[in-house]
């Protein structure tokens, strides 16, 4: 089951704020001081109408005809996502994408540091990643006890998915960002997100399926 | 831009069917030869009409008061995904996110093939990656004209995604699977499909901040 988090704000909204926030950092690099919701909108198959809508729920305050100080709107974007104070995670999975998750320094702007790794092979356990050491999973639940871990990564297969959900939930993390493709089951209270690559890559491959096979039939 | 593909079929149904393909591929992994939708239903939070729904598009066909064949509606869908024929596809970005898509093999039972990865970076050209050698950007268009190569993903930083796009399209790419968080601009009739981790984590940050802050008000 997804997880059912009452909040007046909606998903499309959330998932519209880093992009807005990528316009925004590339507008300020080139040292854009104002900005206007019809300057943002122009990047996207949106109107401006939808981004007034959008920015209004992080409490940024545009003035009438100039618009958004483009740094304070990313701050107030930031802070709105929970950007703004970095937090720990903890990975659980040290294959390929786990090592790539570990390498991806970029989370730090993401409000994401992973501070450990674990993972259930003898082989794995000890060696270093990106100069992580790779503990044991029967470290988890004390390591998330003691440094107060509220997010966990799971980067795992999908047969061991729901062991690995079911260790984090038992050890008390928050939020689970899962990785692995398969449907999980979370208790009520606890934050589940899926980063679904396969769900990405099957309108992919849907849509060239059908371009390749020429206009289609109305 | 956001391409604008006509399709019969919504991004919610395509979506959703690699989720029923993982639950159906553990049925059959398990040795069970028929379901209905109502099995499948349970472990979503939506119900069996949905399912049969989204299932219909594919062609499959279930057997009233007997259901579908595991195996069948698992061929089924993968074709109607394009995931029974495994494409080829280019790479450009040798960086950490890059390594990671190269080195994730699982990509093959989504009809994905990485064959060759690019980069600009002269200390990463012809190094190897999981036995594939990082060639020079300048060797894109070419290749991918005499390997007729459809699919080009993009991993490279949002800074630089969009030229990597524009020569991936002047090439004759017909499909990109874009990693950079940045917004791109992609010409009718050819395919963008992002894979929008930052979106994801957006999500979840943002939950978990309410989360912690304790209970919403109403």
């Amino acid at each position: 089951m997804e997880p059912k988090i009452l909040s007046a704000v909606s998903r499309s909204t959330l998932k519209r704020l880093p992009l807005y926030l990528h316009v925004l950092e590339d507008l300020h690099r080139r040292g854009v001081v104002y900005v206007s919701c019809t300057t943002i909108a122009r990047k996207f198959d949106f109107g401006p109408i939808l981004v007034r809508k959008d920015l209004e729920v992080t409490g940024a305050a545009g003035k009438a005809k100039i618009g958004f100080r483009v740094a304070g709107l990313i701050d107030d974007i930031k802070k709105f996502l929970g950007w703004h104070n970095v937090q720990d995670a903890f990975l659980v999975g040290a294959g390929n994408l786990g090592k790539a998750l570990l390498g991806y320094q970029d989370f730090d702007s993401y409000g994401l540091n992973i501070v450990a790794v674990f993972d259930n092979d003898p082989r794995k356990i000890g060696t270093r990643i990106f100069n992580k050491e790779v503990l044991a999973l029967d470290k988890l639940a004390p390591l998330v006890k003691r440094m107060h871990i509220n997010i966990g990564i799971v980067a795992v297969s999908s047969e061991g998915a729901q062991a690995v959900v079911d260790a984090l939930v038992a050890a008390g993390i928050r939020a689970v960002w899962n990785f692995a493709p398969a449907p999980l089951e979370i208790p009520e209270g606890v934050i589940l997100e899926n980063a679904r690559l396969t769900q990405s890559l099957a309108v992919l491959t849907n849509k060239l399926k059908s371009l390749l096979a020429g206009p289609e039939k109305e």
